[in-house]
């Protein structure tokens, strides 16, 4: 089955679901916040907020409460940016997008409460705000030409848009490892260039004039990817595959066979392929630290919660391939060694946000 | 708890889910499609179709295979008449309605194949076409000022926004009957009529000038609601209840506190409403009859699949007022009365279809 059928965060409202483990999303678009506003305020100066329907697409949404928080955000401060020109404030239509299989129902249940609170808060003051949902991989085509005026997008242009061909050689690995060989790197590598360069291509179609798009990704801080603090939690997981083959309960071909569809891009590689894909030019970028583990400390909870996050993220990937089985065990594993590695060590990882305007 | 947040229809793709019990809505998709050609064509006179992507919603749009054929239709209605007057096949915009709680989900899973068979039949004849779900009741505003260029709503408008106020003396009946007093009547009357101008009023925004309308309401032959002959089943309910309420298994208070929270207008008050409301003209009308065991005839099962098709639609108005506990036992009496009743009568009711222009 393709990458695009299977992926999505863990639906519903459960424990192990990501609407109550995407703490961390929510740190994050704290960080970005202030960002954000700059960009906004950026639009601001070329007339673009001055349409009658301010169009607001946020790409690969997953389905929690950060849904709609986005939303909340991008309209105050649109409301506030309006306000200081003496402007109107616009009608909003914000477009939610995940992939097919992501709990969109679970995001319409917090709607009437989302548009409540908005008339409560903001009355008359702003026009009417429309939500919908376009469901689909934003490696194709999603919305009309030129209809959105900001696109936003969080932790999700990391994923790539399939598994990188030209892996065999990562054997005992399940990502870039120390370990792996330097077709390995170049294959991820290639992969990101390939997908993040048809992104790029997909939403210029999609962009008015001057638009923005602000992207954040899960970064690393050395241009070898190797050497990056990032992958300890990867690295994490893997030994606990390893341990658990030993055990007799997974298949070393399996192993072998299986790899994640993600790239942390450096910030450099990013300038990199945007300027020589030449639709978008760089506006803003700044760079950021997040501990993994920043929700766990404050509940005195060591790894609980970052593993319950890394489990609503990755769950379908690794029970589609190795099937549903091993899932509470690889997770138990893997909370126990994380416990024990942030009994001495941090997992801050580095965050990039861009700000690209349609040229 | 509001009618908006009660009120869709069954889940899922189990035994009882609208997915599985909409073949009468499909009957009807078929017999108002050379009615949709025709409004189509007249769009194509006022050089709407010129726009580059052509916005179309369907309001009520629930939850199962008709859900998308719609859109094909008019996709190839709108990529017919483009090629006869010689015109470039816009982009397309769906945009799907319903109220939060129904099954997008389902929904989103038809969608890939949607996509996929769209391209193998049109290729690139036509523009990208893209899916988006807008969620919330349209008795308010579901989209930006003057965005649309068609409207379509099939067998949704006719529900209410809520039970007409005022039903205390309908004791012993669910919906109007022959038994029900005047004010009974005026009062669903009032309450069609105040829903139905809103409705037009709130489109009325929405659309673009010249956009059309196309909606579908089951209808009544006399304009006497009492004399319909549409009733039956409603009356084949009530008296399944009037039963249930001897055996003591439901209770009077319950029955007589009941009533079902929709309206079937007469040809001659929605050509009054629209007059009197004054922002759309009638440009079209037309009335046809169907059985509604059409599909029971074909598959020689007398009511069996037209209870279905009841149950799917009301299911969770009856819950939530009597209790689940209820309903096996409502439906299973329904289905024996409404059995022997198809074998000496026919159910056939009567719909009307209204194609509006934006003044």
């Amino acid at each position: 089955m393709a990458l695009v059928d299977i992926l999505h965060m863990n639906s519903g409202s459960g424990d192990s679901s990501y609407t109550n483990n995407s703490l961390f999303t929510k740190i994050v678009m704290q960080k970005t916040a202030p960002f954000l506003k700059r960009t906004i305020k950026g639009m601001a100066n070329k007339d673009i907020l001055s349409d009658h329907c301010f169009m607001i697409a946020d790409l690969g949404c997953s389905s929690g409460m950060n849904t709609l928080s986005l939303a909340s955000n991008i309209i105050d401060i649109v409301h506030e940016v309006c306000q200081e020109n003496n402007r109107k404030t616009p009608q909003f239509q914000v477009c939610l997008n995940d992939l097919f299989g992501n709990d969109f129902n679970n995001v319409f249940k917090l709607l009437p409460n989302f548009y409540k609170t908005l008339r409560k808060c903001k009355g008359e003051q702003i026009g009417p705000c429309f939500v919908s949902v376009v469901p689909g991989s934003f490696y194709g085509r999603l919305f009309p030409d030129e209809s959105l005026h900001l696109i936003h997008s969080s932790y999700s242009v990391h994923w790539l848009s399939q598994v990188p061909e030209g892996l065999e050689n990562n054997k005992q690995n399940i990502y870039i490892a120390k370990t792996s060989p330097l077709d390995v790197l170049q294959a991820y590598g290639k992969q990101f260039q390939t997908d993040f360069t048809k992104f790029l291509q997909l939403r210029y179609e999609e962009i008015v004039h001057d638009g923005r798009m602000v992207i954040v990704f899960q970064s690393r801080s050395s241009l070898d990817p190797t050497n990056d603090e990032c992958s300890t939690l990867w690295e994490l997981l893997i030994m606990s595959l390893l341990e658990m083959l030993k055990e007799g309960l997974v298949l070393e071909s399996d192993i072998n066979s299986f790899n994640l569809p993600f790239y942390f891009p450096h910030g450099d590689e990013l300038r990199r392929i945007i300027e020589e894909d030449g639709s978008f030019s760089l506006d803003d970028i700044d760079i950021f630290e997040v501990d993994w583990d920043q929700h766990d400390m404050e509940c005195n909870n060591r790894g609980k919660k970052t593993t319950k996050s890394i489990r609503a993220v990755t769950e379908l990937l690794f029970s589609s391939h190795f099937g549903n089985s091993i899932i509470d065990m690889l997770f138990k594993k893997f909370e126990k060694k994380l416990a024990d590695h942030l009994a001495t060590k941090k997992t801050r990882h580095l965050c990039v946000v861009i700000s690209l305007i349609k040229k």
